[in-house]
């Protein structure tokens, strides 16, 4: 647990001298068990690296440390009407580290984009132990290579971030939320690229399939939204702004686009309270699903536009293999979390047959342009299924950055290739 | 002059084998001298590889070959509502590729970004003639190392861009310009961070010293804007979006902060006539200063609010050392493009003494947080610099970056580094 970046650059000089393996640890809120020590040696918290170091108002830019809590960051440069959108449902938890690590999204991905859009410069500590900064604090960069955005997703892999200089935005005055149930999946997905063709882009876009909000209310205890029993999935649509007419026109426009599709009546959160409390439904679909059973989660990612494509080879090939899924994500950005629940499954199957449809779901994803990670990293669970999407060409290129950065292979291995 | 990826390749694989150096060259506009054959060696030259492939509406998505000359690009895709907003002045002679190839940025960068926030995914013919993908075609994407960004902004030092996948953004329906005279040009550079402060975010955000106007001015000869003895700089401030409104009380925030600085009479643009004047004087700047006098054009950038010093370090340093220098560029980005003017300086004095200066200046930049280069990159004329902003550590990544898409050093060699 060290606490300034001499002592992370100490740690690390020693392991690359004795060929330790370290695994960087933000909050360990990971879905692809990045932070996991499967090789023993060091496990390096970054917890105490936890101080937001400067909040430029002047440049609209933060630096800090990156075991600060990503809600606490954004809470910070709120209070002085900045904003830093990422937002994983697990904000209130895990590290802008992490985040950095992972290059996370969230629902503001859609029209904020994901972390690597505000990352300026990154203090990095290297496997031998030397310190660099990988840009500069500016907004426009042809200086080089770009070292920032090789770092941002690579999983704590060619290195520690120590330091982060992000960009801020004014954060907008006004937020809308409504969410639209309709009466099958497929069309809700198709819903979602019929809005960005209409000209609006939301602040969020986020899917759930009926048992997905059904787990979630069971899991916090809380019914008051009521499901018709016809409908099977839901869009929660935010548009923000600064002009209540302008939210009032999007939010029309929106309304047009749905009625089109097989949808039921449309929710308009009417306060702060009841906006939080979808939310909260959406946020904890996560865990609850957890509860549910032991599950896998995939995190696919395809144009937008091929989701209801994608939709239908999940239940098919789920009908194909036996096994039940619960869908949602971040559909406005294609992004589809798939979650696989073991129920009554044998182990046998879980660890075997399963792994057959799982490749045969992701070469579909690739098929269809998109890939087998949007937001939650490779890591170690995913290792298996990289070839669907890269060519040994592209490994190679990969592996061999990778040994540029960490040629003893200290660094966070077995992660990402095995 | 290839025809496709397959000739590219053809090309790569027989040079690779006999050691013949490749320079790709896009529409030779760059300024930092990135496609000159300068160990001489196969031109590669990509305007045959000038279709656009696909306009995907449903996906906002374009695919399109490298030599396609931006601007086309841009219009043809405004056909049909949507918007590529990296827009170089000289937008209507370079090419997508080149743009890819220096992480091109240009007046819209303030609000939308530049290259490198646009592109998802790009296919690569590497220096050995294999072709690879260097991501997939999704707006979010934690899977392997990024190779899209780290090819955005390499100079054609790793591997020659074949095709390129961008995302597009509805196109604003409306926007409005303004011209504000500032009595100094201190003043000027002031105001860029206030009106940021203010929560504005404008579409285009220009400073331009007394003398480029003027210049611009005499080149296109064209008076039609009146100048006041006292006006030292003006900035061009652009506002967009889609509601008459919004645009209105965004002009009027800003006409609050400007008028707190030393300013003349504020110019807004009654039609598009109008419009397009004060762009063209603007965009002809660069070529304006050209026709005065052999020049160096300095790309440096700093975080915005350092503007105003950079500025006065600027001038300070001329006086030191003897040169004139004309100063404009993307001030809302903190990018200052700092022409220095031969004028009747010796040879000697332009050759040699001059880079003290220019080495005085950049580390000013250093100082400030900021880089060599926001949009032209390093290229030939700006290598004997590098070691200002980049340690030999920094340097040594790249290099070994460099060597595992390029083991023979063949694609586009003595470029960013000697
Ligand atoms: C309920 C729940 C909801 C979630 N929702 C989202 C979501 O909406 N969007 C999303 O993108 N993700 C989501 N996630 C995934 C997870 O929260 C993110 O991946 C997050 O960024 C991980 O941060 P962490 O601090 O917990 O990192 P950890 O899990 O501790 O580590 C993750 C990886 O980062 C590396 N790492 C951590 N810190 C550093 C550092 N300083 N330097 C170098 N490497 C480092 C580790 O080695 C590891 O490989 C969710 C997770 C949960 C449990
Ligand atoms: C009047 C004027 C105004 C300008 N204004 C701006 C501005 O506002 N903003 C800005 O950013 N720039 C500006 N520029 C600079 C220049 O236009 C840009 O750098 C542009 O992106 C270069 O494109 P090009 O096609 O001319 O590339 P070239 O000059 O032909 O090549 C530039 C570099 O790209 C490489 N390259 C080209 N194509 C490929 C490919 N397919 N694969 C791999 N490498 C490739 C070359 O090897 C070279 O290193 C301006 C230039 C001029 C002359």
């Amino acid at each position: 647990m060290p606490e300034n970046t001499s002592e992370v650059s100490q740690i690390m000089a020693y392991c690359n001298q004795h060929n330790i393996a370290v695994t960087p640890r933000g909050a360990g809120t990971g879905l692809s068990g990045g932070a996991l020590a499967i090789e023993g040696g060091v496990m390096l918290s970054t917890e105490k690296l936890n101080q937001i170091l400067h909040i430029d108002e002047d440049n609209l830019q933060v630096t800090t440390e990156p075991g600060v809590i990503t809600e606490v960051l954004q809470n910070a440069v709120k209070e002085r009407g900045l904003f830093y959108p990422p937002d994983p449902a697990s904000k209130g938890s895990c590290f802008i580290g992490g985040n950095i690590a992972e290059n996370s999204g969230g629902p503001k991905a859609v029209k904020y984009g994901v972390v690597k859009d505000y990352v300026l410069n990154l203090e990095l500590v290297l496997p031998n132990g030397e310190v660099v900064w990988t840009g500069a604090n500016v907004l426009k960069n042809a200086t080089g290579y770009n070292l920032t955005q090789l770092i941002i997703g690579s999983e704590g892999t060619l290195g520690v971030v120590t330091k982060i200089v992000l960009r801020l935005i004014p954060h907008p005055k006004l937020d809308s939320l409504m969410l639209v149930p309709f009466n099958s999946i497929e069309d809700a997905a198709s819903a979602v690229s019929a809005i960005f063709k209409m000209g609006v882009i939301p602040s969020a876009m986020e899917l759930m399939e009926r048992d997905a909000i059904l787990m979630a209310q069971k899991f916090i205890n809380d019914y008051s939204l009521e499901l018709d029993d016809q409908t099977q999935a839901h869009l929660l649509i935010e548009v923000d702004g600064n002009e209540d007419a302008i939210l009032m026109s999007d939010l029309e426009k929106i309304f047009s686009v749905v009625e089109q599709f097989d949808c039921g009546e449309v929710l308009i959160a009417e306060n702060e309270a009841q906006k939080n409390n979808l939310w909260r439904l959406r946020r904890v679909v996560g865990e609850a699903v957890k509860k549910q059973s032991i599950y896998k989660e995939e995190d696919t990612v395809v144009p937008r536009a091929s989701l209801p494509e994608l939709l239908k080879k999940v239940k098919l090939i789920g009908a194909e293999y036996g096994f039940r899924s619960v869908c949602y994500g971040h559909a406005g950005d294609g992004n589809l979390h798939i979650n696989i629940l073991k129920d009554s499954l044998s182990d046998e199957f879980w660890n075997t047959t399963l792994n057959e449809a799982i490749r045969k779901l992701f070469s579909e994803v690739s098929r269809l342009g998109g890939t087998i990670s949007g937001e939650h990293g490779i890591g170690y669970v995913q290792r298996d299924f990289l070839d669907i999407v890269f060519s040994s060409t592209q490994i190679e290129l990969m592996k061999g950055i990778k040994n540029v950065f960490d040629p003893n292979g200290i660094m966070n291995p077995k992660k990402i290739w095995k």
